[in-house]
């Protein structure tokens, strides 16, 4: 695979040198030097102290432009898979939790009122569902960034007789990009790959927000344990669900990195221009940031007890069971304007006396509607209301459980986990 | 199909009433009512108008919730099938003004000074690739976002026997949407959509940057047509680039709105909340904004001409054979870092002469290094040095030749063009 | 103060047409027409229609780039007034509301935990007191715009003799501007005057999430009235605060806008660039989207009640009353971390008896340490707890009612409203 | 000053430790222990390390909270003191180089098409009133940040007796803050600080961005000198201008930053939320990156020449004279529309003769209109033509000249500088 520039031993002699300065900076020897500008410089340099001659043709047919493209490519795809399985971490360790509280009904909110039942496991696989997709973003964006610019040069190729093809390849790419220009002047790599971290990140401070809302007094639904919560001195049952509160606010800096780039990319001319160099600091922390934010979060579910007892006595509030009830008197052949009218009233007489739907006796129900029959019995209350739900991806017990299924066999999880 | 929650001449009864409706808003006759809500409420009283009863069914197992999103991602869908012919379009207007410049060579820049020459074709292409990579992210969101929610009701689903498999199939989805919970809270898919519009964005304002640069009296590159310019009445030869200024700032509203949608769903608790109707506005922007920057941009392409004789007269000015040089010495077997010594003193000298490289004699090229020999003025002048470009994706001819017809077969255009 | 540039009756004539064209626009009757480019085409070529010859002397001295900026300054100076305007009346609002419920107290949080028992006056003052900065800020963005282009002409001024100090006084601009290149292309007032707007938006959209949560079942502190509220055909006692979601959800478009305007304006050379063309909209749209959210939050704020009993009832939780107890140990010479050692371990006795700290006895309390006597008891409950707070800006029932006073009389309420 | 709360010889004791510590720190031998939390908890336990007991009452009356705060003001006190101070040294810079190139006629732009002649003083001039409201916007937003919320403890106040005017004074704010909940949550001078920040960095990258293309060699306006711009080793005429290229790029990240302290306070409610952690690393990031791209503008404008032969030769090339041929006639009596109309076919008849309008004859004046008279030559060239412009603000030489004094009294210049 020799191109003719450079002898076999001249080959040799730069091999073996890096091989040397490898070994030095992983064993925390090498000396970098601020006046040899860059770690291109510096390795290049410290080549030629090992090697001599031979390391003048290190630089051979490339650029510091394509180099750069090169390594942030390939910093990116690590960075990628790093993240993606930070992702799986924390979807399984969602299904864990869900599968732990199998069964626990907890109220479903709209306008962040009571609305319907759901089961937590449910609640808890809409998360699931969503870092599913955030995942696939993740893996079309590594997808469309592994081609490899090196060898484009400076902008506009070489006349020297390399083959792309080949360092293509010996470093995992799918292939060379096709033009020069494009290869050392785009950016649009990062962009996408940041844009994917915004919205992932995004989906976790709705998290945060849902369990820093669940765990207050109010709620209740959640104890975080000692090792994710800060307490107070003064206040020893105090525990503030901080991780989830940097969560939600560490997804600011992630869209701040994201934007940075976009402004930094805006209105630039081709080819390389000085301003990218700021490309990269963006990138590392919302790198950074983003798996710290999955890891937290993932440990806070590893580490809560749901209020299971709390939760039972606050289900009664807010008449869950109504669109249940609803239901029924449109499977009686009732249309569903006419049903919706006839339990609004029911609602009302229970909000006049202060009691559930299920409190209503057949008698009532009758003068409201007489299409209401003793079944009706058998779709009020929370947990029958849960029964009911049939549809596919509703919350129903048996849709749940084979989305538990699904997501476990996909995670690979062990079942009693 | 039908599921025992309507008779067939309910359904019969519904599907004319909205048949008629469709005509009446077809012929502009419809009136819409603000006083009925929204366009759900203002069809099912138009409805009940004209069919009575059974019009009270139509909304059976459904909510505006899961409706909206199912309205929201057709709509998506669509605007990203129109926005990838837009970047098509584009993509073929800069082919075909690559195609009628073949063979004109352009500077190249870094830092916006001359590197090393390039063919326009080569310049042109590398937009050509960047919005490939656009169309391609277009085509992962769309394929990412076919999934539908309807059937998932307010939030938990029903209890009623729908089969959403077959609504999902009818409306050309790819499946339902596994979670009801997830399918009526989440707005990823349109922030997947705006970021892909914001890259694009980004890629044109570089494109706009560069044309406008190219348009002015000191770079004297094009000269776009009147019909894509706007003059002075006191000076008519003026020719502002104004549609490129447009498509330059017209960046910024699309980054706009992506911020916005990622501000508006930060930290929201699940499921729905009523801040999501924020959601739309950004989007209809963003679609309408971008496909008017590709089409504007497309126009422009169509309707410049190159100042071929300003070009080639300015050629000469930044030495830009000089690597072309230095690979003629590495080729001789002289080190890389060596080469570049060489051929800086030679470009030196002529700065202090102010000539061109290939002004330099043979003698004088022997005294900088005796490696030189007469083939050196081979290499020299742009013309000589494109010739010289080899590597696979470099601006060599054969190179971009063949780029050209890459582009030409994948877009489906006559060469002719 | 003609400046020879016109005769008396060339001027009466111009002076005449403009007023009969300004009573043709305020009658409806002024004919638009998109073949005279802008508005400022339209007026001329009007004046033209009416007057003949003298409208040719209308444009004198100036040019569409200084007109544009003059007019935008105008315009964004009377937004400026109104956002003020709007702002005052949150701020009636919010105090009138404090007014109606002196004495109430409700939980004060960090980390959405219950920390310590404020007035609801308190709290509420506190949002007043952000509105106050961000009306300052108004203040100063509106005294930094208040400078004059007119007479920049194109962007280098002009030789015709006209006099900037007698335009820019009839026009009530503080002074022309000074540089006429700056005048005709910065645009950073609007950039302040976005991010003034974006500082309240995030201020608000923190208001919206406290009521939202106030709202909820859980929190259940207030009940919206219907008009500011809506509710289900099925559950009519729901009562979702939309108003207060939209308020939160509109802050990101306003933020969008500043993002929006920021990107236009990075990397655009001097002077004029048509890219300056898309600073209007997001204007328009930051100063409508941020009276509407205002208004609508000083509506929320005159239609809610307080649910006192609900509140009182909870109040207990969360041993409120925990730092005045340190504060009372303080007082008699104890050190701040004993103190809380102290304390602390009293609210642990409590959580395990599931008893408040004034259900304590005094042997308890001695046993815990000595320095407790009776006197502790003024200490304990939030009623007491309240009454001991006294530093200035505390929620001590004294220092609030002085703050109250003293809002009062700065927005010119009536204590009675 | 003594409250009560602790003896003199307890106050001696924790002042006596405090200046101990503090000079522990300055000579960097203060042990720093992560297992102590934080700064706050690493002082007071190091002051119970070396006074004991009386340690124990530092915290008195204070909170994490509001001490947190106290220390951000402080620290962006200082820091917009120290922008503004690098605002007034780039003024200067910028004055300094106008006043070395007095007389120096450039072309003025809109549309990047060469417009109007202008000094280049009165060009540089615009930046200088650009950073003028620059760090006006500072000074008021220092004004704003300049409250004190000492003793605002966690969130209610204290009941101990602390003089919260007596610490505000000692610490030179104005005075303290009036609401305790609002002192220790809300960020809006942050907020306030990084919008001016951005503001001023988007008028850097303007700046940047014009230096860029002046350093081209198409426009070839200015050289920078070596010490503020890099080569090749291959080109070494090359003078790459890359500090302006990253004074541009860099506004990116301010405006990020700005983003993510946006996105960050969005949605909190009251009163501390954890996220607010996140409020310091954009901010001191800010700072430093804006305080950066200050400095090296300064530098650069210091070690930057202007190519005065090569502008000149350039200067005829766009009939930069046009204007003030208007003005002439319009000076004449002429309509403003009809003069425009003559220059422009003055202008047609030079561009097909490819002359400049001062080689136009007087018959061939008079031809075109009979108003023209042998004093039209006054008017022509761009020397004339910035002769001719008088009106305030204008490029006018005694108008710049002006205010090049005005900026030299202000700024305290030595007029020889």
């Amino acid at each position: 695979m020799l191109q003719g520039l450079m002898s076999e031993s001249e080959r040799d002699s730069i091999l073996g040198g890096l091989d040397e300065i490898q070994r030095q900076i992983e064993r925390g020897e090498f000396v970098w030097r601020a006046d040899r500008e860059d770690v291109h410089m510096n390795i290049e340099a410290a080549l030629t102290d090992i090697v001599g001659e031979p390391a003048k043709k290190l630089h051979t047919a490339r650029s510091r432009n394509d180099q750069v493209c090169t390594d942030f490519r390939l910093w990116c795809r690590d960075a990628t898979d790093s993240i993606i399985a930070s992702i799986r971490n924390l979807q399984a360790a969602l299904v864990s939790l869900a599968v732990r509280y199998e069964g626990l009904i907890v109220p479903g909110y709209t306008h962040l009122q009571r609305a319907q039942p759901v089961l937590l496991q449910h609640l808890l696989l809409a998360y699931v569902e969503q870092l599913d997709r955030d995942a696939g973003r993740l893996v079309d964006c590594r997808e469309r960034l592994n081609f490899c610019p090196l060898g484009a040069c400076a902008l506009a190729g070489t006349g020297l007789p390399i083959d792309r093809f080949m360092t293509s390849n010996a470093l995992g790419f799918t292939a060379p990009m096709r033009n020069s220009i494009d290869a050392v002047s785009d950016r649009d790599f990062v962009l996408e790959f940041l844009s994917a971290n915004s919205i992932t990140a995004i989906h976790l401070s709705r998290l945060g927000e849902e369990w820093v809302l669940w765990a207050s007094e109010e709620f209740g639904f959640i104890i975080p344990s000692d090792s994710v919560s800060t307490g107070s001195s003064i206040m020893p049952q105090k525990k503030n669900p901080d991780p989830m509160e940097l969560v939600r606010g560490k997804s600011a800096r992630i869209v701040g990195d994201l934007v940075s780039l976009l402004v930094l990319c805006k209105g630039l001319p081709q080819a390389y221009n000085r301003d990218l160099q700021e490309d990269k600091e963006p990138v590392f922390d919302s790198v950074k940031t983003i798996i710290g934010m999955l890891e937290v979060s993932a440990e806070f579910a590893q580490k809560i007890s749901f209020n299971q007892e709390k939760i039972k006595k606050a289900l009664p509030a807010g008449h869950l069971d109504a669109t249940t009830l609803a239901d029924y008197l449109v499977n009686k052949g009732m249309p569903f304007r006419t049903s919706h009218d006839v339990v609004g009233r029911a609602v009302a007489l229970c909000v006049s006396r202060n009691c559930q739907l299920e409190n209503l006796s057949l008698d009532e129900f009758k003068t409201l509607n007489p299409v209401f029959d003793k079944d009706v019995y058998e779709y009020l209350g929370v947990e029958n209301s849960i029964k009911k739900f049939s549809s596919y991806g509703s919350t129903g017990s048996d849709c749940v459980a084979s989305q538990i299924n699904y997501w476990i066999n996909l995670l690979g999880l062990n079942k009693e986990n």
